[in-house]
């Protein structure tokens, strides 16, 4: 791509999500050198904010997939994992030492669904760098209160993401992301600046034919998609049960 | 290390926060090649909710070093970089769209913010594959209000994590995590059988003397140090500021 270049780097650029799995499960010994890599992800101060649960049992990931808008590739693949911003192990070790520990702030959520999202990424690269597939799963946060009773969350703990493993049983091309100067600013944000290239990027979507309305068979590009989805007011597709669950689980949120 | 392994994966395991720098600037076009990488990172519902705000101006860096707690690592690192959560771009195209964003609730933070995390996780591997150390910088929410001034970053952006990038100029060691078992929990959260792992996790942060008491020079293990982190009332160490500031910036956390 450039002269700085690296296999890891040619990898990243190689990503697309996987939603179609082979039956195949995932060799014993796997995930869990999956799982101890990724932890050497950077975490906070240390403290390892995060928890993985895996779920492969057949049922439980079927009710899971329809906690997630009936996402059948949650069915159809052998390992799901949900990672979990996860301040209860902390408040364990708080008991033991006789501390109090603080959760009243949404800062206590951030950094715990940060660390829970770096391991995730690290994971995610892992798996790939086996041969493994992958896909995020954003809607685990569709459902927060069944989810949590499925996999007995305890308090101070929530679903950040979940992600699909296994083995490709599809090879969809990647997509193709913003142009690099709308994502990445000098000095200072660069508002004005993006908007030309807002332009080029939508106009290389739609040359790729990549969205098609489904009656018309009318081709359209990433703003007019974005902003529709920006703009859902269904309460399940913004997730208004969020915040109330996070309080439940003993996020402050102040 | 098992049968289930990858340079990548190697890579990982080999990672350690670099807090100290040599002067030499990254090589021109590094920094785009390490993003661009990065930004192939899964995207929730491909919106590519992020941006990064890159600071190489010695006085900017100067003076976000002091609103992060005064860590010297920002001033001496040659490029810092701030991932932070974007709905400003998506409010844009929905401007010219005419859609109304909806961004009243708790989730459009975590949202953009797992987003602008995964972005970073990348952006720190790839970086690290090409010879650099890094080093997250959680306190950029220390003072959010005035680094938002410093960087100009505009309504509906929030200032998610720091990344200091150069040539390391030490070599320190890796510190181990938590062991697998305390992290990874088979099909529901496994809270009591934690406590074990935790024990033999603290014994061996003992044997290495990875933490001592300043002043009596007694050696203590990560339970004790985890536990009165996680205890600190101080209102700058809790950042009291992040809810307030980011309902300012627009972002309604219902």
């Amino acid at each position: 791509m450039t002269e700085f270049d690296s296999s890891l780097m040619e990898q990243m650029r190689r990503h697309r999500s996987i939603r179609e799995f082979k039956p195949d499960p995932l060799p014993e010994g796997m995930l869990e050198a999956i799982v101890s890599s990724a932890q050497m992800a950077s975490t906070s101060s240390y403290l390892q904010y995060y928890s993985v649960v895996v779920v492969e049992e057949v049922d439980k990931k079927a009710r899971l997939a329809e906690l997630c808008g009936n996402q059948d590739q949650i069915r159809q693949c052998p390992t799901f994992l949900v990672f979990c911003a996860d301040l209860h192990r902390l408040k364990r070790v708080c008991d033991r030492e006789g501390t109090l520990i603080q959760t009243g702030y949404v800062e206590s959520l951030l950094v715990a669904a940060i660390d829970a999202a770096l391991l995730a990424q690290n994971a995610a690269l892992a798996a790939e760098s086996l041969g493994l597939g992958m896909v995020y799963i954003g809607a685990i946060r569709n459902e927060p209160a069944q989810v949590i009773a499925e996999l007995g969350l305890p308090n101070l703990t929530f679903p950040i993401v979940g992600m699909c493993l296994g083995y490709p049983a599809v090879d969809p091309p990647s997509k193709p992301r913003l142009p690099l100067p709308a994502v990445l600013h000098r000095e200072r944000y660069q508002a004005k600046a993006m908007d030309a290239h807002l332009d080029a990027y939508d106009a290389k979507i739609v040359t790729m034919e990549m969205f098609r309305h489904m009656e018309t068979g009318e081709v359209y590009g990433w703003m007019a998609r974005a902003a529709r989805q920006a703009a859902y007011t269904d309460p399940k597709r913004l997730r208004v049960d969020v915040g109330r669950v996070l309080r439940e689980q003993g996020f402050g949120l102040k």
